[in-house]
């Protein structure tokens, strides 16, 4: 991006939501980078957003005052873009604004109110806008503890390292009892699923109880984890309401300890309840992205599944389950590998998250997945590609296994000899 | 809408997931309206979501089980649409499904999960879906308390019936040190305003902390009360993470009483979050609109704002602000109506919610939102248009009183010789 130019025909009140020229802001602001299209100047709009965002009314009618330096937020940087074929505004940008922290502190609904909130998404002829990245400063990160566990913690967990971790979403997802349902996800990792899991539909419904079947399921992910000498972990959706999830949490601890984990349909629940958990949290906590589409799809417009895995990473959840690789995911490569990115990069304290980029996928998915990540922290993640596969869930995490076995050996999974991957190509493929 | 035909080419998988013809699922179902757009036939492309939103793999691979007609999704109405002009989809369609309230409950989180998850939103070949409306059972509601006040008891606090409520959003709204903030406020609530509020930019930073801001301006509220023989009221805004919600709740209403309400930036704090505080709210709790034009705004893709608003007052706010008539708050009137009969028509034991349709208002919007609201059970909120008025926010407030005092009169508010207002109407005008 380029820094704006100030031509002559800005108001003063314009002016003043101006960064300075040279001006360091990211020590106590925030960074809040948005694409917007417009029938107004680019510069014009971009300033009004700043206003609107901030202090539109600066000071009082009458009185010398002016609010503006301390807690304006101000265009950093503004870049033209060509328009977007077949938008009705005619013009559109990139823009850059730093808000100052003082405006709203470490809490993450006052952070939203200002990173999506009236200000930006209602400013006049702005018709629309997503905001596509944020970026803190090292002293907001602070406030936030992030990932109790982390990708280190949660391998440690399993005991593995170097290969991706198979987790496997029990299914038929809805409507089965407690006894087959825990029977299958124990041949699951049995089969050499590391995790088995809820679907983010099953949480508590009368029919399976969460606190009659987290128990019954965990105590298998032990019995799978001592007979195999493998680590296992079972991830129990304790989707719910707000005065519920730490209950919860603390009930599916006490369970399974070190087998446990608890999955939040995280923007479903909301992300500070979510930081609330994680702040008491004794097991990993699992994220799930429903919901996100409604705000992620369109592409210009919203808020980027980037901006949302970072906030997600911020609220501490360990493991980010994302829309995936995919074409039923529409979601392009390269946005999924930016979320994946912003899961393990350095971020001040703040551990990395695993990444779990999710959707339809089965044995046959683990090579195109390597090629296209390009290493091997994340998870993979298979319902009907463990749970459906004609020989049984056993055999449906082992060909998953073997797939992984193929590649360490050279080999193309799929016209390797492993027999759980044959069965599978024949039923998936 | 016309219930679907049944076409012989459809497979026994997709059969499963019709409603049986005449059906009343009305008792025990959710019934989600969805717009989308696809490449597939529609009928198969609506099958394929309700299956992706409830039981996609229906039983065990060699199991005789089938858990569609006790869990599966059910497409109740299909109605092919026009392609819409310029989608990359060849077909749209409007749908109406009918979900098992036994896969989710009466949860906020769970409900969100099922009309706004994966299921619905990452269907294979439905590139945009929009959930334009929500209808709950009498069960369902019956699980809600719904606004504990509601409009009839915000009105009674008021002491106000027959006329639209007039609310100020106290400006400066950032910047401003407590004591001046109060005074100001205290001056709109002299000069006429029923009600004055925080900005939702204003939670509680170090320079005007809650806990010294909401009693200062409540004891002036309490007197602007007692001097002028009107209800009054301030509305705090307490956006905060959520362990902080019910003691800022707490802590406002014993610090105001009957003058006090308080507000949430509600889908920034999560609404079960909201629903907490309602569970517990001992004054009136308001609902500010930031973030939702994230997903409201596209009006082919995302939720719609009505379904948002009756998500809002399910969740128990007793006011509700909502993105109002001007062509700034990107809505067509059409969109603002259809929120506000969301918030007042009957609904269960469900109370109504007052809509406060906002944005950039003044005294000079009050007949034209009285003529396309057609009645006066709304407030109308003004920022610049009280605290921005040339002679004060005193003066500010009196001109929209004076505005609805020429409107009995049978006056044009534009020409009315009122002097605050035709101050009002020299600078806003």
């Amino acid at each position: 991006m380029s820094s704006p130019p100030v031509p002559p025909s800005l108001t003063e009140t314009e002016r003043g939501f101006l960064a300075p020229p040279s001006a360091d802001l990211s020590a106590d602001h925030v960074l809040l980078d948005y694409l917007f299209e417009t029938d107004d100047d680019p510069l014009k709009a971009a300033l009004h957003l700043c206003r609107e965002q901030s202090t539109a009314l600066w000071n009082r009618p009458g009185v010398d005052e002016d609010y503006r330096p301390r807690h304006a937020a101000k265009l950093v940087d503004l870049k033209a873009l060509e328009p977007r074929p077949g938008s009705r505004s005619p013009r559109r940008a990139r823009m850059r604004v730093a808000h100052p922290e003082i405006n709203f502190g470490p809490r993450i609904p006052n952070l939203l109110t200002v990173a999506c909130g009236e200000g930006a998404y209602f400013t006049p002829r702005i018709d629309v806008i997503r905001l596509e990245d944020i970026h803190f400063s090292a002293g907001f990160l602070a406030a936030f503890q992030g990932p109790r566990f982390g990708l280190h913690g949660v391998r440690e967990l399993l005991g593995l390292q170097g290969r991706p971790i198979i987790t496997g979403v029990i299914k038929p997802n809805i409507g089965l009892a407690i006894e087959p349902f825990a029977q299958i996800g124990y041949e699951g990792l049995r089969g050499g699923a590391d995790i088995v899991k809820d679907d983010e539909m099953l949480a508590d419904p009368p029919y399976s109880p969460i606190r009659e079947r987290a128990p019954r399921v965990l105590e298998l992910t032990a019995r799978a984890a001592s007979e195999t000498g493998e680590g296992k972990l079972f991830i129990a959706n304790i989707t719910d309401e707000v005065e519920n999830l730490i209950p919860l949490h603390d009930f599916v601890h006490q369970s399974g300890g070190r087998h446990a984990a608890v999955m939040l349909n995280a923007w479903c629940v909301g992300l500070s309840a979510c930081r609330m958990v994680a702040r008491n949290a004794r097991v990993p906590l699992v994220s799930h992205f429903d919901f996100i589409a409604a705000f992620t799809r369109v592409p210009w417009h919203g808020v980027s599944e980037l901006a949302s895995t970072r906030l997600l990473r911020l609220a501490g959840f360990d493991m980010i389950i994302m829309p995936g690789l995919g074409g039923r995911m529409h979601q392009s490569h390269e946005e999924v590998l930016d979320s994946m990115r912003a899961c393990l990069e350095p971020w001040g304290d703040i551990k990395p998250s695993l990444p779990i980029p999710g959707g339809s996928d089965w044995a046959g998915s683990l090579k195109p997945m390597l090629d296209t990540i390009g290493h091997t922290d994340f998870s993979i993640v298979c319902g009907r590609g463990i749970f459906g596969h004609p020989d049984g869930p056993a055999a449906g995490a082992r060909s998953v296994r073997e797939a992984w076995e193929a590649i360490q050996a050279g080999l193309d999974p799929a016209t390797a000899a492993f027999p759980a991957l044959r069965r599978a190509w024949e039923a998936f493929g």
